[in-house]
């Protein structure tokens, strides 16, 4: 009967008492953005477990292998299977047998490390990893980042429902939004891009990456193995990001707002 | 040449252009919040690499371990270091040899289960633990939560340089502050308020957290964890965050603002 399965709703209402400084507690329903344990398996492999909000997990499937450093593109992925768990969702993803040794690679070293934190990361060489360097595109044009950012808002209807998720969007080089995904975590949003973008061939194609969140070193990681040129945030960068940005050639732009936007130099 | 050691800054400037609509580009520094690796070793153990401001990091310590579960009270605790490395912070904890059963086991679990993602908590069940119950305390005046949040932001000097961190803080029944803490991250800067308070013997004391940022189930567990009877957050909760808090017996009050604030029914 899977036919019959239900697969969990991305937002879910709950019930508030609304309080004003001294007035009356109104009742009130708020749509809240679902957030649940999402167990990630590879070729039968038990690989982690990520809290997101379950949609879009076969995009995130391949955006989190390509971020894990597990598969070079769409085609290293054979299968994606979401179903929902007592508990959560379960993600079973199947690799061409030519990527199982990296995933084995992965796990074996993770316990001989026996670690935590960075998904089994132990040392601090090993948190901040070599990452690849971006080739240099034609620079995009300030009017197309402010293009971008005044389209977004109409693409984050989880956002609008609940204003409480990140939105991670594909932009051309004019500033056209191409793809958006949406979820209470900002990697998670940006992984589902990615693999959104792996799955339909969607090249950077000389645009930017827009995410309405800080912006992370984890961000920064993931747009520099993506090969993308440009990441724009509307948050601001951390320390580590502008220097792993620089150190990948990733270009940055943040604290991107309607009425001006900062370009690290 | 102990005494010689330069600990690291928590903001650090850098270099960026302003740009305008339609306007020229206009050099600019702006401080950012310093994001690093700190390595976590307990008890000569690599426990875990996390990504944090390095401030604070001794009474991080003792938060983390809590958190964690590895430690009941601060006098678990024997000795913090912390020390700069060439990639990052070394955080060295030595508990009481009681305790070192309980690192050991959570090491051991990690190497059986060779997992990734939520420190190594591999399946669904064991990423959700069951939680203690808070005992009820006799409820917070909404006079009080307005009073914090009206507080809050003079004792947030990080985030006032920078704009990109978050702050915890221990609020009397009243709505006083009595400690604040700030981090990049938002579990960090918890983690960091629950060491500071458990190490100066800090209670709640009928009063309450205000975190200034999205609620998480990660902060409604820390919340639990650490008897915190009531929760104030500026963002919005996610779905597992109400659920979390209401089998914990957590008070949650999100949205927090100057003019209203939800409080979970």
């Amino acid at each position: 009967m899977e036919n019959d399965v239900v697969m969990p709703q991305a937002t879910v209402d709950a019930a508030f008492l609304r309080i004003v400084p001294d007035g009356a507690a109104v009742p009130t329903m708020r749509a809240l953005a679902v957030e649940m344990p999402v167990a990630v398996e590879v070729n039968g492999l038990g690989y982690a477990v990520m809290m997101a909000t379950p949609t879009a997990l076969e995009d995130f499937a391949y955006g989190f292998c390509r971020s894990e450093r597990l598969i070079d593109d769409a085609a290293d992925v054979l299968d994606v299977d979401a179903h929902p768990a007592p508990q959560g969702m379960v993600l079973r993803i199947t690799l061409v047998p030519e990527r199982v040794e990296r995933v084995l690679e992965r796990v074996r070293h993770r316990v001989s490390e026996s670690s935590c934190g960075l998904c089994g990361i132990e040392n601090l060489e090993q948190a901040l990893r070599v990452l690849p360097v971006v080739a240099p595109g034609a620079p995009v044009a300030d009017a197309a980042v402010f293009r971008a950012l005044g389209a977004l808002r109409a693409l984050q209807p989880l956002n609008r429902a609940t204003g409480a998720v990140h939105a991670a969007a594909c932009c051309t080089a004019d500033g056209e939004i191409r793809a958006v995904r949406e979820d209470v975590g900002r990697h998670n949003a940006f992984d589902k891009l990615l693999g959104a973008m792996a799955r339909e061939g969607l090249e950077w194609d000389g645009g930017f990456a827009l995410l309405s969140a800080r912006c992370s070193y984890e961000l920064v990681e993931k747009a520099a193995l993506a090969g993308c040129p440009l990441l724009v945030t509307i948050s601001a960068p951390t320390s580590l990001a502008v220097t792993r940005a620089a150190e990948a050639g990733v270009r940055l732009v943040a604290l991107a707002r309607a009425d001006a936007v900062l370009a690290a130099v």
